[in-house]
């Protein structure tokens, strides 16, 4: 493959600057392919100025920055790439615990879902006998709402109308017969898009009258990067750590009534469960937050990806929406909401689908055409991704042949999720200087660690974020890949990091014991350096 | 079904609005839903002022237009609504003409690439002796490429690495041993995806030094659409009709150094063969083209998405990559070159899949390093559809299983396509007031019509471009849904209608014989009506 040898041919070196406080990546000494096919006219003569360049690349994307996929994933892949070339190191393999990735961390699919997918794909499979007849019929009806009866055709930009019935029902369903109208359904491809897409539309004005956009911090970085690309202005509210990562509503006032002196603020953004912080809001919790938004006149955004994911048996999930129609009739038929939901997360983790769907109430008629509009620029959403949504809202009932198979698969996942959970929890309290609060839902935990002045100090010296630091020499020194907190937000003077709940128990419990030697190790390292310097 | 009930409940009826020269939608008198089952707080009683209104939209959005799913398809829609509520039309079903969607309009997917996908998404389908021992070899090599061996795990942002390496072995097959390399190659999620990443990275600059886009007119409405949204300027060069649409590198000139008065022109975007106007582009022409971006300093974009539709026994698909090395190291190492094709045209016209790629030569390290960041905040493209993108640049080699039925089925479609381009401007060519161009490659025709006086004046007290009002009145009275010349642009004072060659020959006659008889109506009448105004 002379693909394969070119690119190994290309030796990438990264470069972490730290530049007014946000990191950025330095790709530096790139060579360019010298293949035996390469003619001459590759080697470069005389560099005539390029069009784009640093100097003239789109300020608002510069400003654009995405941890979990950042430098630090950069360097984990570099890592792996020397261990194959047969490079000694003090571990054998390098655990990406930085991405919500189920798959890559050994998940199985869950059958039912890609019998249907495959079924839509090679619809010759639909008179095999291998295939259960509850997945043939689901894969009909899909078919049949399908152009030409093919997956190869372009859906609605709304989404296939059968799946966004399904989509309807589920809700339905999950929040106590609370009407959902598949008219107010979007599939998109992955909950980003979709939080891109409303965000997009909400993105106005200059100076003081620019947007804000409200969002928790710790956030998903999708947030702060959307904010970035689309010239909002990005409107922190802290969760409270000591309480278990709750929202707070006087946090909110108090965020919103500071930013109104620079900025517009017209977004609410929720991430329940919390994604990094793994907080399930209380229904208390949401009745306040959507009155907030209500006499402050806020457009709610929750992200609702992991509501399959809660694990703490003091827990529930509630839905914005549901909450919203309980409020009444006022708020029901006034406050502006979108929801999110994805294939990704959940117990089928079906990431690399890209599916997802967003519900919008009380979006403006006009407004509702320019989105429609905006979304048919794309023309539509992958539709296997379309079809792996149908399964998760139209999961096999009982009585139906694949039942049975399906719900033992879905709750060994979540039990497995669930036990992972509180095991991360549990270890990581038992070091010294890491402090964690209960997983109560989601697919991650995030620590808080006590970091050393000293390393604080050498941090500063290198021009990165200590937690940056931190996580950096943990995958040196372990190959374990974990997010620094810096990249999610954290309250000044707080360092955490981010993991995934993901890896199996037996390789979790490898995992954490392998964090809880070499943080102690970095206790004693610093504490030592902090002696020296004395 | 609650939700299909509903979807019935809502009534839309869809004005056609035009406003300085934009053709907007309004949709008005949009029922709430009313089931049995929605209690009393879905009445709206009091409207709160909404966040999101016409006016504090994101006025780049409302500046967007899209018409190939525009008002006339939205109209198209209706239609069919109507018809399958029994309604009486003087025709039994709409015919779709307006979108490039093969599958729709019953072409056949290509049987071995649904089986990569198929085997790709149910490995135990690898055990079954019904699929070809080819078709698994390429399964199993994409599944070991993914996390987890499952297709539901995230790709590297950038796409597979064998997808990738397969995609430069391809380039370098059909550009005759020029190298690439699979670390410029980067998949997307169809070809619209990439060109906006692209176009993305180039936008900059405030006021004189606004980023200007140069586009061909007519051109495909991604590119004016993502124009709008980025708030880059809109540059214009026209398309020559009266030379089969060729490209003119004076008329380049000229509409570069009238835009350098009141913005940057940094892009230069170019559509072979052409959509929607079917040309394709004679090496000559390209290296004029490349010389020109060269010395103007130009990043240019390449839109190849249908080098496999050439129809014309005279015309030859040439990349712009090639050409560009073939004009030595100084243009081959220096002029900035993105270039982008996809699963959606072709043979295979797998639309819904989302498969895409691009190709980006001597962009700055830098630079690259910022793209991949902003193309991480999205994950990745949809898995299934870089597996059917693989299919399109690794098809069954000579000597392997399925060689003969790819063969065979690939040959059939494009001889087909191949016949309704020859079919579609003849007939066209019989109609008085028509004038269509040798449809050379693509999917469409865009034929030029005659409007008489009296119709472009009804069309202005209509408030609608006369092409739209043509196009509406073809719907209206043939089923047949074509778009409008001025959703893509045209010369003052001329006008299109863009369809496609797609329905089966059979189809297609019918289509434009109504089509014919039609337009001898229109001019009747409206000659009638000139008459009787005299």
């Amino acid at each position: 493959m002379n693909g394969l040898k070119t690119s190994r041919c290309l030796s990438l070196s990264v470069m972490l600057l730290k530049r007014s406080g946000n990191i950025q990546v330095k790709v530096t000494g790139v060579k360019r392919l010298s293949t035996a096919e390469a003619p001459a006219t590759l080697t470069k003569e005389n560099d005539k100025t390029r069009v784009l360049t640093m100097e003239t690349l789109n300020p608002q994307v510069k400003a654009v920055e995405y941890a979990v996929r950042g430098p630090i994933v950069i360097k984990a892949g570099e890592i792996e790439r020397e261990l194959l070339q047969g490079m000694k190191k003090p571990f054998s393999e390098v655990i990406k615990a930085n991405i919500g990735d189920a798959h890559a961390m050994g998940q199985q699919p869950i059958t039912f879902l890609r019998q249907v997918v495959a079924l839509c794909t090679c619809p010759e499979l639909l008179d095999s006998p291998v295939f259960p007849e509850d997945a043939k019929a689901r894969a009909r009806r899909i078919l049949q709402g399908c152009g030409g009866n093919s997956l190869g055709s372009y859906s609605a930009s709304q989404g296939l109308d059968c799946i966004r019935e399904d989509v309807a029902m589920y809700m339905e369903q999950r929040d106590g017969g609370v009407p959902a109208d598949p008219n107010n359904i979007y599939l998109t491809s992955g909950a980003s898009d979709g939080i891109s897409t409303i965000l997009k539309l909400l993105v106005a004005g200059e100076g003081l009258s620019r947007t804000g956009v409200m969002i928790p911090i710790p956030q998903y970085p999708l947030y702060s990067a959307a904010i970035s690309e689309l010239d909002a202005v990005q409107v922190n509210y802290y969760l409270d750590e000591d309480n278990c990562w709750a929202m707070d509503v006087n946090e909110l006032h108090r965020a919103l009534s500071t930013a109104r002196k620079y900025c517009n603020p017209r977004v609410l953004c929720i991430i329940n469960p919390g994604n990094p912080t793994g907080q399930v809001q209380s229904r208390k919790c949401i009745e306040e937050v959507i009155h907030f938004a209500y006499k402050e006149n806020l457009f709610l955004l929750s992200d609702e990806v992991y509501q399959d994911n809660v694990y703490s048996p003091d827990c529930k999930f509630h839905s914005f929406k549901k909450v919203l129609c309980e409020m009444g009739p006022e708020y029901f038929n006034n406050v502006e909401l979108a929801s999110f939901h994805s294939t990704s997360k959940g117990y089928t983790g079906e990431c690399g689908y890209r599916g997802g769907y967003m519900e919008v109430i009380n979006l403006e008629q006009e407004v509702r055409a320019q989105m429609m509009k905006l979304l048919s620029v794309r023309l539509c959403p992958p539709v296997s991704g379309q079809v792996a949504m149908d399964v998760v809202v139209n999961p096999p009932r009982s009585g139906e042949q694949s039942c049975e198979q399906f719900t033992k698969e879905k709750k060994s996942i979540l039990s497995n999720l669930a036990e992972r959970a509180k095991l991360t929890e549990e270890i990581l309290n038992t070091v010294p200087g890491i402090r964690c609060n209960p997983v109560q839902g989601a697919m991650y935990a995030f620590p808080r660690i006590f970091i050393p002045p000293k390393a604080i100090e050498e941090a500063k010296v290198l021009g990165m974020a200590p937690d940056m630091l931190y996580c950096l020499r943990l995958l040196e020194e372990t190959g374990i890949c974990v997010v620094p907190g810096s990249g999610f937000g954290q309250k000044e003077g707080t360092y955490h990091f981010r993991m995934t709940i993901l890896p199996s128990s037996e390789k979790l419990k490898l995992l954490l014991e392998k964090v809880k030697d070499f943080h102690v190790k970095f206790l004693q390292r610093y504490a030592a350096l902090d002696a020296m310097s004395r």
